[in-house]
């Protein structure tokens, strides 16, 4: 967690959000990540994925049983279903999401937003032809020789 | 929608998991993603995902604001929450949490997770070291030239 700690503090010297991750196995770091949204143009690039990310190419898996994830703050919902994804074991945080909320990052709001019906949500959506994308679904249920994850 | 739900299918052909998503602005496509969990190692790699990522690049931004979302299959709370994070302006979706369940993937688990209390749920989670942690949370709230997202 110290690494964490130190990893997010870093990143805020480096022009990041103020968020550092590591992945341990058996006590030992296997990859760490630090929030680079900005600086990569990409929204999904926070410390948490970044490392999860890392470690599966480390170790060549997407899965990470046995693993533990280390966050300097409390996982938004994106990562938080990444971490399910990827199967760790255990998840340590420092912060926690009213904090974030507290210098402006919307994680607070999001956990909202999920907690109420698609209909409620301030993102609009809508359902479109599921006759025809029940298609695949079919197909991956009769598929022999599939990969699941 | 239609390109979605030709990517999901594709995607099941080339071994990958059975979900395809579009991004548009003003009517035109500007990047597509399929499911590459387990070609790319990476458990993040969900078609919704991939297109965020994609568009981003292309786009150049971290912000998908205009942008509209056509995904195969209702997002999983991690692609919802990075839906969130991008900014985009509308989500259409085909197949929904339920199909997603019934062919044997986790996005109902994890929606029931999240809604859960952190102790309550299968993810075990521990609090560490928050008055250290939120040091760089001060830091980027004092930093005058920070990028926000």
């Amino acid at each position: 967690m110290l690494e964490a700690i130190r990893l997010s503090e870093n990143n805020v010297r480096n022009g990041g959000g103020p968020f550092g991750a590591v992945i341990a196995k058996d006590g030992e770091i296997v990859a760490t990540g630090v929030n680079r949204v900005t600086s990569d143009c990409d929204p999904t690039a926070h410390a948490e994925v970044n490392a999860i990310r890392a470690a599966c190419a480390r170790l060549g898996t997407f899965d990470l049983s046995g693993c533990e994830l280390y966050s300097s703050c409390e996982p938004c919902p994106m990562c938080l279903g990444a971490i399910y994804w990827a199967h760790l074991d255990k998840l340590y945080y420092g912060n926690d999401k009213k904090d974030a909320a507290g210098i402006g990052f919307d994680d607070a709001f999001i956990y909202r937003e999920l907690d109420l019906k698609p209909e409620d949500r301030a993102l609009k959506s809508e359902r479109l032809l599921p006759d025809k994308a029940i298609e695949a679904f079919r197909q991956w249920a009769d598929k022999a020789d599939k990969v699941e994850y």
